[in-house]
């Protein structure tokens, strides 16, 4: 099969990506200067609040921003709403905020369009992109680079990966963490670089049993949410699949009444203090029939999986989703090949999405 | 066909419900003092931040929040994280933060949790509740009535529809335009009951053509992203669809390549500054090959729409969704019914959702 793109292979930008994600990450931490940088300048703003935007899996990043300014520096963080500044013209006190933008490209339009508005209202702005020569970086006061080298395919992965690492390093630098927060990144790219060859064994086998599937839920919850919502859009962006990130508590405020023996459920269980509301989410699912992929350190606690795939403990919580995502990835790329569709070049997508 | 539970028609509570918001939007106008005393208290604290919480149709009902304080009152308001002060403890600022949690029954665990905990942190904690002597309101300082009245379908209508109303009250009051705003919701009202048999006949035919459908997207953006969600709610309890809400820019970012022509699309198209992103959404959608329904005040701007359930302009843009809702419960009801399933009693679900 030859794409009708030209590459050797369909899926293989996608799936090299994804292989050189822990060489992407120590990437990322020769620039943890500059992080620390960034930081001291936050600091001194006596920052209320922290104010993410980015959109797709960039908007995901900012999902686990939430946990990691939360937990790690006690800061509060949202994903702010891009449509009421740069569409609705909402004025909001912005004097005491820090933007942090997400964009792989630095081109996102409204992200663009939201991060020169913040800036001029008085917000501390800072840019985190795989492309610090871009126009988001050129509108934001502080750039932090990515370092993901380039990503080809269409469907994000290192460049996703090193944006949850951006943000535990800029949130472990805010509370004087950076260097224990720094080894941990280090540790992660380590036992992610040991697993990789494994988790691909993994995911062969269920991807197969998967080929006919058209909708599918996702739970997480707390700093695994963000793996939900990734692990959706990849499945949703490669696969065609109908797949729905929710949360432990989501699930059990309606959609379990949409389940039945046809419908998957992907459950990301890691070893924290969400993981009880996890383990019950994923035995309500079990009983209304549903079949269930258990995945994360703490994918054993979860009963009656008909897949499992483990994943390694990570050094520091608050990075475990930087390797809970990873066979998400992976199992994408496998059931893009089994329902032979091209994951480097989904129906309908472009890399740089301009639409608002 | 009678319902095991032994009421007399399957959904006839829904219905009757739905049908009753006109009025429980005029008994919630009777509560108007007390909203504007509870502003006048939350405007004393000189807030930074308004947290709204909030599961299911309230948590969709927060999305509405956010627009409705940043739009009204110029306050930047966020759906906090529930799991990251009740399980993870962060210790994050609360001394300058309103909080306004949302629940019909007052007896929601983890929002309970919630506001005890950060009215020990210094937060101005308000209820907006049915219940008036439940437990929340009892935890909170202040509490805000909802007054819909007794609700016994499962599936929420009318407290949705009054948060709603609630949220642009205190919104409102905090700007000074309470009596504004409760005007508008006055006339709303009005507008809501005209138009209730035209939709009712509206949906029944649309519904028919719907019995099999396992997967649909709603695109709302802006104020009407509460819209999306709540409408993709009450399909998936009570039709058993995955309803996925998205936003139109979430739309080209992934979910556009799952889209085939059996791959139905609810586009909500409202007459506000959004309005060019969700005609833009749609076109890309139905360019994909799916069949689209349109509805809103503006859904005559949706090209090529296979089903228009035209809503009635509201006379202050902010209070649309209380309107716009309207087509996609009875919808719901219809497609329960279409599908021979008893919206009042969802399988696996109950009122009160006491999981975490």
């Amino acid at each position: 099969m030859t794409s009708i793109h030209g590459s050797a292979e369909p899926g293989s930008a996608f799936l090299a990506e994804i292989r050189g994600q822990p060489e992407a990450l120590l990437r990322l931490l020769d620039h943890a200067r500059v992080y620390e940088e960034a930081a001291r300048a936050a600091v001194e703003r006596e920052p209320r609040l922290v104010r993410l935007v980015g959109h797709g899996s960039s908007d995901n990043a900012a999902s686990y921003g939430v946990y990691a300014f939360g937990i790690v520096s006690g800061w509060t963080a949202l994903r702010d709403s891009i449509s009421l500044s740069v569409y609705y013209g909402a004025k909001l006190d912005l004097a005491q905020s820090i933007v942090v933008a997400l964009s792989q490209s630095g081109r996102t339009p409204d992200v663009v369009a939201y991060v020169e508005r913040a800036r001029e209202r008085g917000a501390l702005t800072i840019a985190v992109t795989n492309e610090p020569a871009s126009e988001l970086a050129r509108a934001a006061e502080a750039t932090l680079p990515l370092a993901a080298g380039v990503e080809t395919s269409v469907a994000a992965s290192k460049t996703y990966v090193n944006q949850l690492a951006a943000l535990a390093l800029l949130a472990g630098a805010l509370a004087g963490r950076a260097d224990e927060i720094g080894a941990g990144i280090r540790r992660v790219a380590d036992l992610m670089a040991e697993a990789l060859p494994r988790f691909e064994d993994a995911v062969s086998g269920v991807a197969n049993a998967f080929a006919y599937v058209g909708r599918m839920y996702v739970i997480g919850r707390g700093i695994e949410f963000a793996t939900a919502r990734e692990i959706a859009l990849k499945l949703t962006e490669t696969c065609r699949v109908a797949a729905e990130p929710l949360t432990s508590t989501d699930l059990a405020h309606g959609p379990i009444a949409a389940l039945d023996p046809l419908f998957p459920v992907w459950t990301i269980a890691s070893r924290d203090e969400t993981l009880p509301t996890v383990v019950e989410a994923a035995r309500r699912a079990r009983a209304a029939g549903a079949a269930l992929v258990a995945s994360g350190n703490a994918q054993s606690e979860v009963e009656g999986a008909a897949f499992r795939l483990p994943v390694p403990e990570a050094p520091i919580p608050i990075l475990s989703p930087l390797l809970s995502v990873v066979p998400g990835q992976l199992f994408a790329g496998a059931l893009a090949a089994a329902k032979g569709l091209d994951s480097d070049h989904p129906v309908g997508l472009t890399k740089v999405t301009m639409a608002q």
